[in-house]
């Protein structure tokens, strides 16, 4: 008997029944056969020497290829559960897999406790057991020795029931264990390891079902890609916004008393106060009206807009309040909005009409997805809607992208990207219908993107079925990608709500509406500018802008008083630090909380009514007039922080 | 035979079975005979000329008495009634009655509806009623004549079916009523009267019963009683806030999208958000920790609170969220700010802890119990929660008293006085059980007023079961009182929640809180700033701070710019009406708008660089140099308007 296979370049070979991948790399090239990992027939990964007993398409795995990790974790998941077993005996197991980045394995709690501490020794047993150069070998059991095997395990038993019999996986030595898709038959590869964390993982990831402990792991083929990885995970965990929520005592979450739902504590909330009034002044500066709407409505105004219909699994149970009327915690602010538009008769001559709220809104998202700022159920976007007639739709464009681009100006957000969704020209009929406002539109945001002279990726067929949109991108400090801003054209709600304007023909109109988000939700912009700034606000956000320290109370305390206070009078936020500690621990304690300026004041510097002036993250002091340094802090807080006290 | 009245001094008198209250009252004095209006027979207001029949308690009802405008509105009622079935044949009747400050009379609306418009014709038809000189007596029909009588008449039936047999009323002339209490036999002191309005109003009171018209009328004994009470009508509703709300585009509320939540348009959102970033300031000049937290949490935290279990009619209805999570609404922020505390551990150093916020919450109330911006069913309130050892409640006390008057001032709340509730010394067992912290507290409120040197009423026994309070009432400018601001001490919240800070001897001690509102909620707050100012906010509250009119576009508009750019890089709120109308017109319309500055630049103002300025509700315009114009409107907000551009 003989195999067709079919190689990805299209062409077709002929090769024995029972052939295995390395044979087949191997008659390509002898180097090949040196290289290949394991196979993919028809899409799947095999171990490198099954045997194939098919035709169908194949694929050599190389390091080179996208799927190469994948078998070096899941082979290092393997040797993980291997070294588990022979640690921990009574062990009982859960499944292991591979991951974008890195691989687990679940083993029950209650019959060994894994720690954090354990994770050496089990890395060294993982060494030795590769140490010992066994072989990975294909291997089946029939489903009755599995039953047997794993009688008192009752999540093995759970997974071997529902395995086929018989049961094929892998052995290692005595070691056993049976999984989807391909491991590495030779464990030299596998050297670039760490093991990571242990964390409870329900079993089979509901939360009604027990709690397993799962130990992380990563694995590279490089030494170096290992290090870099470790590297990229210490600097997420140090700027983690919950780690430094906590410990700048910015913001918590209870989720026995809300989940989801974060308290802002003085210091975050001194943040974020400042963010909002910078907002909104600006807002209004450029000619947004800002208003304040309720969070609820009735039942009746998002089956109106349609997002009880579209978007119900992500918002909260309506609440019955008697006499007919449900009430709902509004998903979105832009129902509230129209009800402003609604309120008066419009003309040509109120538009562009600008719309503006900082917006409380709640969205149900499940438990577990909830994290930090980051996920939350409750949340207050800086929301804006734009009423505008159809030919209006190009300069109101600009005039957002400006005012968004020079509000990041301001955060010091410098690496960003547009991306321009349109309809798909080939499905129109998918969209809102109406292809006056879609082609016009369309080509006024061209325009004044070209206008502006920015570089923009065309997205056709992205656009979301009420109208085209600008999505600006920017990169974390951690080198994710973020969604920013959008500024969302819709031509669908006026219609649903009716909306009109009376045009200087004395026709009724129909208006568009641009919904626009500059910063987004608080929650997630400050986790934003949290991970951004590891915490070292710049002094107009931080909580506390400058810590005093005399150093005698008895002697300098006034003169520490008397700075104090004209800082105070110039609106900045400080704090003296009177405590009965030493003078190191002080200073080490206000670069702990990361305060921009931290001010000493002795004998000299009261004689000479100077201050002794130390940057946050700076080793060295300088000296300064009170005066000049007071004035310099202010001018630091005026300008976003573009300059600091020196200059 | 015989009767026994005791008259209300304590004497007793016998006079014949069957005599009237006006015998008794002529055989005191003639005058008393002449002078007595009804009577009052244990309590119970009686006819002049009902024969009593049995021993009793009697009173004379004179114009003197509290009870006398009763009767004379109630006779009012009853002459409408008349009028109202003299003019319109076949209406149906429900119930009359008088009221506080009037009397009205319910009819059915199918069967004749009553507009406004026919008020003089009723009015004019009552007065001849009384001009006939008929007399009201007394009368009684029996329960089978009233059932023939108010056949095909649901309401008149259903009330005359559960009125007795016979059933006694009153008559005049063919007209006949039947009700509790007295009438005047002489309609001649029926003189001064007015109708007011007609408005719905449910049989019954029960909105699922039909809709009746209810006439609304108003009387008193003397001319210029009714004078003082038009005047008083007239001066309500011109200060009415909904009224100016409307008028001047502050807010709405449409129960169709959310009974009781108001929508704050950009102007009243310009004063809210005015109010609240100066109380904001205030609060953290003063040493507040300001905290942004949920709107919503686990019921559990009410229940621990005690809210679901004592005030649960007045929250809204909880959301199952699934997982076992029940959420609700917060009805007040207490327990928010509780959390707040109890993230740390506290120590005696951290005390007085300040936690304040503009926090959103949701009461319940019924729908026919709301009204603009005055009673809602979603408030922000102006919140704050000190947390103090006991010892130091007099000086935290003192400390937001001082900070209260000191914001008043900043409102110009001028009359204003104190009320200082105590728990009832002779029922202490009704009170949270601690008598040191009621004693020590109690009496250091009551140093604390003493020290500040503030008269202050002491009520005993009106103290809540958790602690004293202080309540400031202030005086509206209709003359209505109004409980502006509260400090209440509550010793059970930190029981309940297990509040504790460790002392300066290491052991843990149980924390006092102060619950304190200083301007209440901003929906209630601006309601009373609105009738207050009658909608001429001051310069550094108006929506808009000055209106600047060019005399002519094409000569004048530029230098109008330039005064509007100096004023907006001010931080002043300023539009310019450069629209195609005559010069008187849009400087009424500022005026209409309550606007503070009208600024008019011709000419003369541009060769001067001066302006020409009219302060709101002034005729006559002044002129000043612009640049002097500007600071001096700047230092009018910066001051809380206490001055004006002139001085």
């Amino acid at each position: 008997m003989s195999l067709s296979l079919t190689f990805p370049d299209g062409n077709v070979k002929s090769f024995d029944d029972g052939v295995t991948t390395k044979d087949v790399a191997s008659s390509i090239s002898i180097s090949l056969g040196k290289k290949a990992l394991a196979g993919k027939l028809d899409g799947k990964l095999v171990d490198l020497l099954a045997p194939i007993t098919a035709d169908g398409a194949i694929e050599i795995i190389t390091q080179d290829s996208k799927e190469a990790l994948e078998v070096l974790r899941h082979t290092a998941a393997f040797v993980l559960a291997d070294a588990l077993s022979q640690l921990f005996p009574g062990l009982r197991f859960g499944q292991g897999a591979s991951t974008d980045d890195g691989f687990f394995y679940d083993t029950d709690k209650d019959n060994g406790q894994v720690a954090v501490t354990d994770l050496e020794a089990i890395k060294n047993k993982m060494a030795a057991i590769i140490k010992a150069g066994g072989k990975i070998e294909l291997a089946s059991i029939s489903a009755a020795d599995a039953k047997a095997r794993y009688q008192g395990d009752q999540f093995k038993s759970q997974l071997a029931a529902n395995a086929g019999d018989p049961i094929s996986g892998h052995k290692l030595g005595d070691f056993f264990d049976f999984e989807e898709g391909a491991l590495l038959p030779d464990l030299k590869l596998l050297k670039h390891f760490d093991l990571l964390s242990v964390a409870g993982a329900y079993w089979e990831g509901k939360s009604s079902n027990p709690m397993l402990q799962r130990v992380y792991g990563t694995a590279y083929f490089k030494a170096s890609d290992l290090e870099e990885d470790a590297k990229r995970r210490q600097e997420a965990k140090e700027r983690d916004h919950r780690t430094i929520g906590r410990d700048l005592d910015l913001f918590f979450v209870d989720p026995e008393v809300g989940a989801g739902m974060p308290y802002w504590m003085p210091n975050g909330a001194t943040i974020r106060r400042t963010v909002e009034r910078y907002i909104v002044d600006r807002e209004v500066a450029d000619g947004y009206e800002h208003v304040y709407t309720p969070v609820a409505a009735n039942l009746n105004l998002y089956k109106t807009s349609g997002h009880w219909q579209h978007y119900r699994e992500d918002m909260f149970p309506p609440m019955d309040m008697g006499e007919g009327e449900e009430l709902e915690l509004r998903p979105m602010n832009c129902p509230s909005h129209i009800q402003i538009y609604k309120h008066h008769i419009r003309s040509y001559r109120d538009l562009p009409l600008r719309i503006a709220e900082l917006g409380l809104m709640h969205r149900y998202e499940k438990s577990g997805a909830l994290s930090g700022l980051q996920r939350v159920r409750a949340m207050t976007l800086n929301d804006g809607h734009t009423f505008v007639a159809l030919d209006q739709v190009q300069d109101e464009f600009q005039k957002i992208l400006k005012l968004i681009m020079s509000v990041y100006e301001d955060f010091d957000i410098t690496d960003y990207s547009f991306r321009l969704s349109y309809r798909d020209p080939k499905n129109t009929e998918k969209y809102y219908a109406n292809d006056e406002m879609w082609n016009k539109s369309q080509s006024m945001l061209k325009a004044a993107m070209d206008n502006l002279g920015l570089d923009y990726y065309e997205a056709e067929g992205e656009a979301a079925f009420y109208g085209p949109k600008l999505d600006i991108q920017t990169k974390t400090a951690l080198g994710n990608d973020e969604t920013m801003s959008t500024i969302q054209l819709d031509f669908m709600l006026p219609e649903r709500f009716g909306l009109t304007y009376i045009g200087s023909d004395g026709e009724e109109h129909q208006p568009v509406m641009i919904h626009r988000g500059i910063v987004g939700t608080m929650e997630r912009f400050i986790a934003y500018l949290i991970e951004q700034y590891k915490g070292a606000f710049p002094t107009w956000l931080a909580p506390t802008q400058a810590v005093l320290i005399p150093v005698k109370n008895d002697l300098h305390l006034d003169y520490v008083k008397m700075i104090r206070d004209k800082m105070v009078e110039a609106g900045l936020r400080v704090k003296i630090d009177d405590r009965n500690e030493k003078m190191g621990y002080k200073i080490r304690e206000a670069q702990t909380k990361k305060v921009p300026y931290t001010v000493v004041v002795g004998d000299s510097e009261l004689d000479s009514a100077t201050v002794s002036v130390r940057r946050y993250g700076e080793d060295k002091a300088w000296s300064q007039s009170a005066e000049m340094f007071v004035n310099a802090v202010k001018a630091d807080v005026a300008n976003y922080s573009r300059k600091d006290a020196r200059k």
